[in-house]
């Protein structure tokens, strides 16, 4: 707890240090590389990012949306990062991941009020499950948002961590789920990127 | 425009290279030093962190809000500085900033369809304007997350800026018009920190 908070009641200076712990998703790195900027994103900056493309493409869900609840899943469903790092898309210990970020994310949530707390651990989970259409419309973003990345920088982690047109169009079919355009245009893109080299491929 | 969008419509396109040039944001720094991570903070991290701040205290708010519409001012508010930069908060030169900011954010909008550009210029003219209980509350967060930042980090960037406890009082007692709450955590907070050397003292 952070010394100055010691004059402020228990709830309040709780509440602040949860704000200053979750602050620490700055810190997490994740793979895709800024071109500009010479260096990796970081799980905050790409939260704000997804923010910002929910804002803009909120018309283009399958299905009607609440779009503050989109708003609050995007601005949580990192959380449970802080202090564990980012597992990789195409991990195949994906799964542990989640099971350790839920732990965590319950770890930092019991700072605040049980009401905010149950809340906005119902948000995180929903997300995971993502059998709402909100789910479904923020994964799509969230497994959207990389991708847009890697065009940007010319595949560059694609092609570093060995992933094929096949196994990125494998892997983000569930994109359809939350949204049909967005996956056409991912296809479409995708097949495009791999013509002009973006995607690794075997060599024979 | 980047060069595998041309294999889509203009429209999609465009909504694309949107969001890429927003993503810009990332690069435009702040003056708080994040004291774990040895840089300064940039203002797409910064944005994240008060949208979660919104989440946590939505409820101190001293009117009613529409959450979905604080969160969308977040989420925009920053934009106008992609390209131009974050002016400081106590720069003396400010003002002009905002209008430079305002030509920008349309500049950029202009790239989306004219019903969606109008709506987002009107979410960021609000959030200026500050006239609104959302805009308010928004406006009290974004004053006070850079202080949790300056606490967290000792005080670094008042002492090297020479800001004194009476100019951070007298500049941040706009947060009361968004949340009387918010505006006597802050008083409290900065008379303390004060007292254990963080603010900048003229030498007599």
């Amino acid at each position: 707890m952070l010394s100055v908070f010691n004059i402020l009641d228990e709830k309040t200076a709780r509440n602040f240090q949860f704000i200053l712990e979750a602050g620490k998703l700055k810190s997490v790195l994740r793979q895709t590389h800024l071109p500009d900027l010479n260096r990796r994103e970081n799980s905050a900056e790409h939260t704000w990012h997804l923010i910002l493309m929910a804002l803009a493409l909120k018309d283009m869900s399958n299905e009607n949306i609440n779009l503050e609840k989109v708003l609050c899943m995007l601005a949580l469903h990192d959380l449970g990062e802080v202090d564990i790092g980012d597992t990789f898309f195409y991990d195949q210990a994906r799964d542990d991941a989640v099971m350790q970020e839920r732990d965590n994310m319950i770890s930092m949530l019991s700072a605040l009020e049980p009401d905010t707390a149950s809340h906005f651990l119902a948000l995180w989970e929903e997300f995971e499950d993502g059998g709402t259409p909100e789910a479904k419309f923020a994964k799509a973003l969230d497994r959207f948002h990389p991708f847009l990345g890697n065009l940007e920088n010319g595949g560059e982690s694609w092609r570093r961590n060995k992933i094929s047109l096949a196994a990125a169009l494998h892997k983000n079919a569930p994109i359809a789920e939350g949204s049909a355009w967005l996956w056409d245009c991912y296809r479409r893109l995708a097949e495009e990127a791999d013509r002009i080299g973006f995607f690794y491929r075997e060599a024979f």
